[in-house]
């Protein structure tokens, strides 16, 4: 892990790009250490989300939390997959279509990139957990809601998760679901345009975690309220601390 | 509106019993005067739910908030109404039968009930607001979320809602839905053995609010999470306040 640049943030917050191989990344850390660590998720493209990204680093870390990103495989300035590409231009034709999405292509769109991404995830916290400045307990919180089913059952250093149902899932994960037993905090954008309302459901009633509990908001994809936000972090509070 | 006894809680809340003609009450008042009101409805039974009642009020006097309920009609030491005891067996017969329960016994049950308390309820207000203990915006918080649903679209000094999605609904009710548009917050227990889950999703679709916010929690009818009440009275604190 390679420190390429810092800022220091209003807040007192330091924030930090690093590369880990090729593989470029973003820490923020509060002004207290050693502090739990929070890894935020996303969509994919570390610097069109650097904006939401560093709101809710800087909500993590009124709480105490340090946080930290990777970019995903294929997105950003990392080497585009073509197979994926072809994928995700499927999956467009037919939303835009307004049919059902064949399960095929979420399953070509999904699967690889939670076979290449999870590992990266994990050799990232190898990285930060190796740092003085980060000590105590990890939490997932994020997007691309089948990454964080994977990471949740594979790796035992994560104790809770905070998931966003925005995407679409592979029957696979739906099934990798029931695995999961730490403690979910799953959010919900209710009328999310880009979203099956019912796989999100089908999906939380599986989860195997005897505590889970679901946050259905208004708004679209990007219009989680700010209280929302606010009550993930309460959450992660209650279950890393 | 007589008040018939008072005790000093624990934490300097006042808890007085009242009645308001034939309708038992209790209103629960915190130091601070004049404090906004939140109304705590609950399924019938004030000797039964008293316990629970308590932890409500307390919860709410430590936010600043003053609350209060009344019986239910055909509840607790009112009158029963037979229709009312053969519309709740008729219910009993058929959840117990396992198979799904008539539409017809659901608006036999329920819209008695929803007509008879919601007046009731709105005199209790009149009776609450002219006292000097009480001032500012009013929440209703609780159970038979079709009396909710109803005081939500009659009641113009109802400001917010918590609800309980734990109950039967009858169809005009989800209709009547529609008409809401305060800012909502609504609970349901995901695995509650009484509860229609399905139902209360199409309940909580149906809200015309710009602003609803649903909470799913696990645990049965009365398992609602201590966190998932601090939430509740946090949304409170956002409207109410």
């Amino acid at each position: 892990m390679q420190f390429t640049s810092e800022q220091r943030l209003g807040d007192g917050v330091l924030e930090r790009a690093f590369t880990l191989g090729e593989i470029p990344g973003i820490l923020w850390t509060p002004g207290s250490a050693p502090a739990p660590l929070i890894l935020l998720g996303h969509p994919g493209g570390l610097h069109m989300m650097h904006p939401r990204l560093v709101a809710r680093a800087r909500q993590a870390a009124a709480e105490g939390f340090a946080a930290a990103t990777i970019e995903l495989p294929g997105s950003g300035d990392r080497p585009r997959s073509a197979a994926a590409e072809e994928a995700r231009a499927d999956l467009r034709r037919a939303v835009e279509a307004g049919g059902p999405v064949d399960d095929e292509i979420v399953d070509r769109l999904v699967l690889p990139l939670v076979e290449k991404a999870v590992p990266e995830w994990r050799a990232a916290l190898d990285a930060l957990l190796a740092l003085p400045e980060i000590g105590g307990r990890v939490g997932y919180s994020g997007g691309v809601i089948s990454i964080g089913v994977r990471l949740a059952v594979v790796e035992p250093r994560i104790s809770a998760a905070v998931l966003f149902a925005g995407s679409f899932v592979p029957r696979a994960i739906l099934e990798e679901a029931r695995q999961v037993t730490i403690p979910l905090h799953v959010l919900l954008q209710w009328d999310d345009e880009g979203n099956d309302r019912q796989m999100a459901l089908d999906l939380f009633d599986a989860f195997g975690s005897k505590e889970k509990t679901l946050h259905a908001n208004m708004g679209g994809h990007t219009g989680v309220p700010q209280f929302a936000g606010e009550e993930a972090n309460r959450f992660f509070a209650r279950h890393l601390k």
